[in-house]
């Protein structure tokens, strides 16, 4: 029997396809919602996923067609990575050598018109902290737009036409420290940016030792391709933010995270998918992959011994439909990219099936939420 | 193949156990958060459940022993069955056939010591709100407390000093008629009720042909045995509204259903397990069981003829812990009572290790939410 934790556990997927079952297309349905089909990949272009080792999947959400609206499709693409270069090495280096990497991945997801791309949460640095140490992790900060990687990043999306999510840690002009989503759009301008707006305190995490809460709210940009959030790590935990989004007109939502198991991978297949269902638009959860080791040992809060390695982040990156489909997961333990080919017209018709909003009595709402706030 | 409607799927727990597989330990922590242990059910009692053939299964959540509180142990009873006698039968026939037939479950929800409780939505009728009629079914509901059901409850509750839920019609004074969640203490004592606050307009449904958006709020009833609220059916597509309960301490929200396969099978296993999970309590969803045959033929709004069946209600009951651990389902197609022995304890221990509520920024939204409510 494989252990549970760890990178031995390619992913759920790979151990229900070997399953000798005849009702296979049951288990399907009950935990992706139907049997989504597959985006057809040319085989050059699997193979050059191979060549640099991703998991490379697709996925199409279909919608009914309309007599009064044309389809409105989108391709979507989520990257999960592993860090490149050990922590030890120069932070300049690991910054570059993460570029370099996104680059053959970007390239990959342009060679599948992939129209709006989302990496994953902090994705120029190790996600550092959990050491508690403020050198050399701070200096992974970068100005927004001026910075590195926001500078790499407009060139790529303007020479795919592609709008791009890239969540950073942000440094600003007061040396205020963020953790912020910056988009660009298809011609390699920054559209604006979104703080993560919920820290948490939770195991190894306490991320406030490193960034404040976000004063950007929830702000949801209509691209050329779609209106989009972006919803960092830990706020999928708090329906309410998910919640905003969907009221100020989302039709996706990027959920960029770094998250170990052991800690929250019980609840992982349920938070962006639950999202997804409540609001009535697709989310996408991207996490990252692998296990990072630092140079100091820190210890966890945990009463264990002190260590260098935070645990394993274990992917599985997914992308759920508004009326509650979703296709399978990436790997746990290899880079990867996800891509869904969706019909944006499903998030209205959805909405016109179930109502959900229509119900929600939002007044009721929030005379009782502004009761409950009062400090006691 | 077996199709992937009616009655011939027994459960997803059936189709996985059967499975010829080495990570299982892997599947059922990605399916069900753990292995939860489970509870030993005497053999007489397991005798006396297949006599009356429904599916008995019991579960334990358990927590860390605290040196500053003792551990707070509660029995949790959910009660899934079909109705008894043809729809076509005299109205106060099926009512007393239903409590004949419930009068048995609770027996042995005594027997295993059940210290709450709780039956599935409209328990004492058929879910005959798609047929669009309202005679004979407005005669179902009842008055609270004086109506037939609740007097039937009071003494059961007594005898086994059980707190009971009991979803009903009601019909008020003033023939105002509501759906509503009766609430009996230990003493047969009527604590409180709680109207359903959502209504769907959905598929076959829209309930509002036969009672009101509820108006009283969220209750948390103070019991013996822990704080518990009830969620009635399509509120759980409402993250709000399981918020409120949160907010208002609630320890354990019921969540009474009767929904059919094709429509909401795909969300089910997915809204109450994240509601537990977000706002750090145990939830129990109840989904009736069944085929229901209506004397009359209707129409579903969805183009297809006339018929006088409605669907299949797939049961699969289950409760989600606050550590997004949960019970394997009950059976697609059986009546059957799952208990499961919580330590309320729990609910404290993960709020004080994740942190929603501290970081959940409320006076945020509920500026925001005020806003986005403004009519345009």
């Amino acid at each position: 029997m494989a252990t549970t934790s760890g990178q031995d556990i390619q992913s759920l997927e790979h151990i229900l396809e070997k399953m000798d079952i005849n009702n296979k297309e049951y288990v399907t349905k009950l935990l992706y919602g139907k049997n989504l089909e597959k985006l057809i990949i040319p085989a050059d272009i699997l193979e050059n996923a191979e060549k640099i080792d991703i998991d490379l999947q697709g996925y199409i959400f279909k919608a009914k067609s309309e007599s009064t609206r044309i389809s409105n499709i989108v391709r979507v693409g989520a990257v999960q990575n592993q860090i490149v270069l050990p922590t030890t090495d120069s932070v300049a280096d690991q910054i570059l050598a993460l570029h370099n990497r996104i680059k053959h991945i970007i390239e990959i997801a342009a060679s599948c018109e992939v129209n709006i791309l989302c990496l994953q949460e902090t994705w120029t640095m190790p996600f550092a902290f959990c050491t508690r140490e403020k050198i050399p992790w701070c200096e992974f900060a970068e100005h927004i737009p001026n910075g590195l990687t926001t500078q790499f990043l407009k060139k790529l999306a303007k020479l795919y036409k592609m709008v791009i999510i890239s969540p950073i840690l942000e440094r600003d002009e007061k040396d205020v420290i963020w953790n912020t989503a910056v988009v660009i759009d298809q011609d390699g301008n920054v559209m604006g940016k979104c703080r993560k707006n919920h820290i948490p305190r939770v195991s190894d995490f306490n991320e406030s030792t490193y960034y404040m809460e976000g004063n950007t709210g929830h702000p949801v940009f209509d691209t050329k391709y779609g209106k989009i959030g972006v919803n960092i790590c830990y706020c999928r935990h708090h329906p309410l933010s998910w919640l905003i989004y969907g009221l100020e007109g989302a039709q996706i939502v990027f959920n960029p995270c770094a998250t170990v198991d052991g800690l929250s991978e019980t609840m992982w297949p349920i938070e962006a998918r639950n999202a997804a269902i409540a609001n009535s638009y697709f989310t996408v959860a991207i996490n990252r992959v692998g296990t990072e080791v630092f140079p100091n040992e820190f210890t966890s809060g945990d009463g264990k011994p002190a260590h260098r390695e935070l645990g394993h982040f274990y992917g599985s990156s997914y992308i759920s439909g508004p009326d509650g489909s979703r296709t399978k997961g990436l790997s746990r333990s290899k880079d990867g990219l996800l891509i869904a080919e969706m019909d944006l017209n499903l998030c209205r018709q959805v909405k016109d099936a179930w109502g959900f909003l229509m119900t929600s009595r939002l007044d009721m709402y929030v005379k009782k939420l502004h009761e409950l706030c009062q400090p006691v």
